[in-house]
């Protein structure tokens, strides 16, 4: 019963954005068609966390564009497959000749599985911003200081979903530290408060909670207890289409060694690297936003859309 | 001994794209991460592009962001696996239990090929910015003014290169036309004339010529010989590494009903609906400007940089 109404509480936020203009539905749930409107509620909030990060006492390096895809060598080092293969997006390319694309078109014109015929992509879809930064420190040392990364890019999650906010394809505006172990907490800190105060600053009701990744299987339950325990990662949730099930509309992790180890990243005195990061969740903050202010962001409170100046 | 020199010329400009921080490369050629200096080019374009079209005499729906994801039914429809299969993207996920997991593991911990173990996605990667908006249109009439529509959003094209003008994951900003054989045409003809003065209006030493597709294989020549033909496809060329082969940074292509058929879009007089697009290539504009105006765009000329006020 209780997710009977969450479920027609996600449809219903949907029917809204999509009669004022917001999102264009596809045949294929969790992707839309945005508009200028929503977009620029998108910047806006992209604007506000640089500035944030311009702000801060440390400097971090130039702010990154990403593209939406990865090296899957890069990828195959992240140990995502192993936690959370249900999200993954493989890319697979043709690489035939006439012979095999008369087969691959023969299979397609049958209604028969054509990717029988393709062979993996030398890249995959990106499963979040960060995944994107390590290779190329890979090997390097980051020195005792660490290194401070700013980069923003469209992740991807097969998690398809009639919440507007559990997108298959959606943006991350992620802070990252590469260094010490106590450079990685103070990071992943001092960016928990500073996160929870910008939302705040945008009139959102959130509040900092404790959180876990949706570790899979069996294994994962473990992960999950683990994650839990040690208090490794913080969200920032707010309600959106239910007080019960706030939406996670920033997200900070340690990642203790977990890509220092497998990209051989180290400190100065050799030791592995540890990251952590901040991940600001630009679609669901948009949403956020759309859900507490109403669709019209120039009726927005003269606070809120001075945050948004970009 | 032709063919090196235009591979140097793509490697210099690459390499100076890296060390005056416009791009990062990654380990495949092709994707790039990129400095919040060409971002600001490209929205700066993209702005430019929009501006055409408000004060266009004919008037187009709202601008549309696209995720960078097709739904696979509307790429099927398309059949772009037809004409260039080489180029296409598609989309493995994994629906598999705890058991499936420990053996795509297995294969990954052994360097086997584990996407094996995977499925096709509900989605695949869009090629071109267009695909993404037929299946909105399907079975319906666009009556006898047809639709006019506009969309900017990241197209993939598996051809990894050095060129730093042929990137896999690139933007394309298209105005679209749905309707009948003779607005086709005039759109066309009109987006031509428009997109060569706004790139000349940029100090792009541009000219405009017939072009062709690169379709596949045996049966592709045919294709070939037949667009250029029917003139079926203009694009407007800029030398950017090479004066003998000048880099396309926009098309305008007549599809005929190629894709009014396939997604059963009608006139008012049930007729198949025509369609035609202009695509402005932003990665291969930004980079133009890039080349010709230098690496720092705060020196280009005012009245460049007053074409691309967002």
């Amino acid at each position: 019963m209780g997710d009977h109404h969450v479920v027609e509480a996600h449809e219903a936020f949907r029917a809204l954005l999509v009669a004022d203009g917001i999102l264009q539905r596809t045949s294929v749930d969790g992707l839309y068609l945005r508009s200028a409107t929503y977009e620029q509620v998108i910047r806006g909030v992209e604007a506000l966390a640089h500035r944030i990060g311009v702000s801060a006492e440390e400097t971090y390096e130039p702010l990154l564009y990403l593209p939406p895809l990865l090296p899957r060598s890069a990828f195959e080092r992240t140990d995502y497959l192993r936690s959370f293969p249900d999200l993954v997006g493989s890319v697979d390319v043709f690489r035939g000749e006439d012979h095999d694309h008369t087969e691959l078109l023969m299979l397609a014109d049958e209604g028969r599985d054509w990717t029988t015929k393709l062979e993996p992509a030398e890249v995959v879809l990106g499963s979040a911003a960060c995944h994107s930064l390590y290779e190329g420190m890979q090997g390097q040392s980051v020195g005792s200081q660490g290194r401070r990364l700013e980069a923003v890019g469209f992740c991807f999650r097969h998690e398809p979903s009639v919440d507007p906010a559990r997108q298959q394809s959606f943006r991350q505006h992620e802070f990252v530290y590469v260094g010490t172990p106590e450079g990685a907490l103070e990071h992943r800190d001092l960016w928990a408060e500073r996160a929870l105060n910008a939302m705040l600053s945008l009139g959102l009701p959130v509040e900092r909670v404790v959180a876990n990744d949706p570790f899979f299987g069996r294994a994962g339950r473990i992960l999950t207890a683990n994650q839990r325990d040690t208090e490794l990662k913080y969200e920032i949730v707010c309600p959106i289409t239910s007080t019960e099930h706030p939406t996670a509309i920033v997200s900070s992790n340690l990642h203790l060694d977990h890509f220092g180890t497998p990209f051989n990243i180290t400190t100065t005195n050799g030791e592995r690297a540890h990251t952590g990061c901040v991940g600001f969740g630009l679609e669901r903050i948009a949403l956020a936003l759309l859900h507490v202010h109403g669709t019209n962001p120039t009726t927005w409170p003269d606070d809120v859309q001075a945050q948004l100046q970009q």
